[in-house]
């Protein structure tokens, strides 16, 4: 399909040329894009239905040249979108026309492993699938596996707090990362974090990650590796409806069971996928839970007996273990192709991300096949249900007029039935501008005030990824940190004793 | 041993009795403390070589009352330092001569237990120990477990990231709290995370954990609770020297086992620990290991037979697993009272708290050595081995004129060494004035200022807790947070296609 470009007028082709030029300065050779039809593949992130050329786009190969830009741009009051390989669902990374795009493509290499401390340090254009690629001779991996881990890379990893099927057991990103290099607004770099658990002082590496890019620029990332499990085996346990399964799932966890991944796919779904992939999917069921269990063999085998058990217990009727290595990758292949699979069988979709408590999966199953109705719209549901994470699909047809705006409708009301549950906006995609005008549902006036002092103290002329995650954005000097004292303050005297 | 009392002058006593009024006002009853004699209580926390009298002692039983507390303080320019039981050894809890000590010891309620979602709300006050009693009928426990936790708060070991020998498997503080409501200097309310995972917008909880103080008042804490593990065995495993021991938990760890813990005592602490509870530790060996494992029956065999092929592979020379409750609580309980143990076999001992990469254990222990006989001071080494967390035990005299201040260089010294190979200057205990001026050892100053930039985000007249954790203390504006513009910025048009 094609879309006639903006045609930007004279003042921003100026401001191109000037920022350009100072750009070339610090960055040499191609690593500025300014050609407006060389810009065109910039222009969006996963959330496709949203499409902005940015005003250039600049490609540092160093930490200082990224740095030098920040510096820049700062100085000269010039907005900057970081990214990774976006591919971001939520907007992310969607360029401004009046930012420039900072590309983090060009840092991608591995630059040390420890095996013995179990730390591998990558810089942040490194695909989350390079980490483990890059430790698996040793026998490690990286746990978190969102979907598109051939693809998305670690800083954006970082950026949105990524997840994936393997983060019930082993955390998110934030559970990953025990470091990271930072390089501040205006240019200042700072450390954050290490090769260590506790950190001393203010925990920044926590609240830097998930920042969806609005407090610094990541150029350097310690992660924890892992030894890959002795054994991994994968269960198949199908359940006439949604609700059992759901209870299962409840069951599983609060008798202690921490599965490596438990997943969870509505009808619609395992027609979908295992039309699409053909692994032997049971197509008679109405709800299919995927259980890894891992680690020394004994153990598996254990696990495996409980979750049977738990599963009979809440009514499955079919169950079926995987015989070998290949037989698991098959039953995983299914579940992580659901999402093109579904999207051979509606011409668009729209996949949301919410996360809600465990024991009230059935209720909000329940109601979204209400809404489904009401909004005329079929919805396919995959999901991470051992983390409460749920994922629906609405199908929808984008060359239906009126069609896309009832989806986003319908989006919106799934997040706030999972706000009303007890849940929140967000599991493992990031609010980008995806969800930001939601995000009142959630958060009171003083809680995103709060939130927005934080990035002030990083970014107080709001020029890093303006536009995304707060639904409004207050100028610094409006959120009471305007002072007039001046100096450092004396500590006193300690009383020792 | 008796001290003078200092005496207040007619300024301070007038400020007293201001504050006083205004708080009673608030808080009605026994809830405002300001006779000089009823103040002596307060006067240290577990830091204990500093004592200083609070200006007054506020101990609030609502949010409300807290939040009226902080906004009256807030708006006189009145100093807080929050605490919980006073236990933080790092000095966190000290009372400053200028500020009302706020206490959360009324705050005694568990408030919610959802079993299926494995969540407990409760209040500051309750303490560690508390949290699992309340949930131990059906089956749970709430899993960091610092060696204080008879007394010690949650508040406090929110405010502490607090750890303890399970924390290895389980984590600390901050990765079992889901979720906090927190007041802001200026009275303001907020709620972080909840029952979830995820939190959509900027983690503050995650900045908030082991923020010493300096954030805000925690009235409310969600925490994750877990079923007590179906079977759990300890290890005790004597090397001749701490090198082989620190090599054997190095392996353990890089075999990818995550024991439920894994703690080390060197020669001294062994004898003092076995001298005290008498367990049946070796008395022949070097270093101890103690090694729990947890979880179905068949993994525990499994993985004991593991431990004890990496232990002799490191030349392990004595070996005993646990028979039974009885006997597994018999090997912890000299591990958990090796604390007093030395403190009967010397007058005084200062406990230190850093945190290295394991790999790097057999050096840094052989340094120590080196340095013990520099300062002419013996240690005891009792340590969180598997986390790298060190606790050396410094022994000295405080009746020996300059006793005290040869173990603080010591300890000073133990610490820049925990940093020099990559380590941190605090494991579990906070910086608070203890390990305040050696923050620059690790962190540059613009890491520092970054971190101050946050602090001033939640409270930027700087009147929590002011004279822990930050070596200089700038004010606000210092940091480059002035700003002239007003008003919110409006956000672009979405590009959406």
């Amino acid at each position: 399909m094609s879309i006639a470009m903006p045609v930007p007028n004279a003042e921003t082709l100026a401001k191109r040329e000037r920022i350009a030029r100072a750009l070339r300065a610090i960055v040499p050779g191609e690593g500025v894009i300014d050609a407006p039809e060389a810009l065109r593949p910039w222009e969006s992130d996963g959330l496709t239905a949203y499409r902005q050329p940015p005003l250039l786009v600049v490609l540092p190969e160093t930490t200082a040249q990224v740095s030098a830009v920040l510096k820049w741009c700062h100085a000269e009051g010039v907005k900057v979108v970081p990214r990774g390989a976006g591919t971001s669902l939520s907007g992310g990374a969607l360029p401004l026309a009046d930012a420039v795009l900072l590309g983090l493509g060009k840092f991608k290499r591995v630059l040390d492993v420890d095996y013995e401390d179990r730390v591998a340090v990558v810089q942040p254009g490194v695909t989350n699938l390079a980490i483990t690629q890059a430790v698996e001779g040793r026998g490690f991996y990286y746990a978190p596996d969102p979907s598109s881990q051939i693809a998305c890379t670690i800083g954006g990893n970082v950026a949105e707090n990524s997840g994936g099927v393997h983060c019930l057991k082993y955390g998110l990103t934030t559970n990953n990362v025990l470091g990271a290099e930072v390089v501040l607004m205006d240019g200042e770099i700072v450390r954050l974090g290490g090769r260590h658990l506790d950190s001393g002082g203010l925990d920044l590496l926590g609240v830097v990650v998930g920042s969806e890019g609005l407090l610094g620029v990541v150029t350097e990332v310690t992660v924890r590796i892992l030894p890959r499990p002795e054994t991994a085996r994968a269960v198949l346990v199908g359940f006439p409806d949604a609700e059992q399964a759901g209870a299962c799932v409840a069951q599983v966890i609060a008798e202690g069971i921490i599965p490596a991944g438990m997943e969870m796919m509505d009808r619609p779904a395992i027609h979908a996928a295992e039309a699409f992939v053909n692994v032997g999917y049971p197509l008679d069921v109405g709800a299919l839970l995927i259980v890894e269990v891992d680690g020394p063999a004994a153990e598996c085998d254990f696990l495996i007996g409980e979750i049977a058990r738990i599963g009979n217990a809440n009514g499955a009727v079919t169950s079926r273990v995987s015989d070998g290595e290949a037989e698991r990758m098959a039953f995983w292949a299914g579940r992580k192709a659901a999402f093109p699979a579904v999207g051979r069988i509606s011409p668009d979709y729209l996949c949301m991300d919410g996360t809600i408590p465990r024991r009230r999966l059935p209720d909000v199953l329940r109601r979204m096949e209400e809404l489904s109705e009401e909004y005329g719209l079929r919805v396919a549901n995959v999901f991470h249900a051992g983390d409460g994470n749920l994922h629906p699909l609405i199908l929808y047809d984008a060359n239906v007029p009126g069609e896309l705006d009832k989806a986003e409708a319908f989006g919106a009301d799934i997040l706030r039935l999972c706000v009303s549950v007890g849940g929140v906006l967000t599991g493992e995609h990031g609010v980008g501008i995806e969800k930001r005008d939601l995000m009142p549902e959630m958060f009171s006036d003083a809680d995103l005030k709060q939130q927005q002092r934080v990035k002030c103290a990083f970014d107080p002329e709001l020029l890093l990824n303006p536009g995304k995650v707060f639904p409004v954005l207050h100028r610094c000097a409006e959120l009471g940190q305007m002072h007039v004292h001046h100096g450092a303050l004396p500590h006193p005297e300690l009383p020792r004793f």
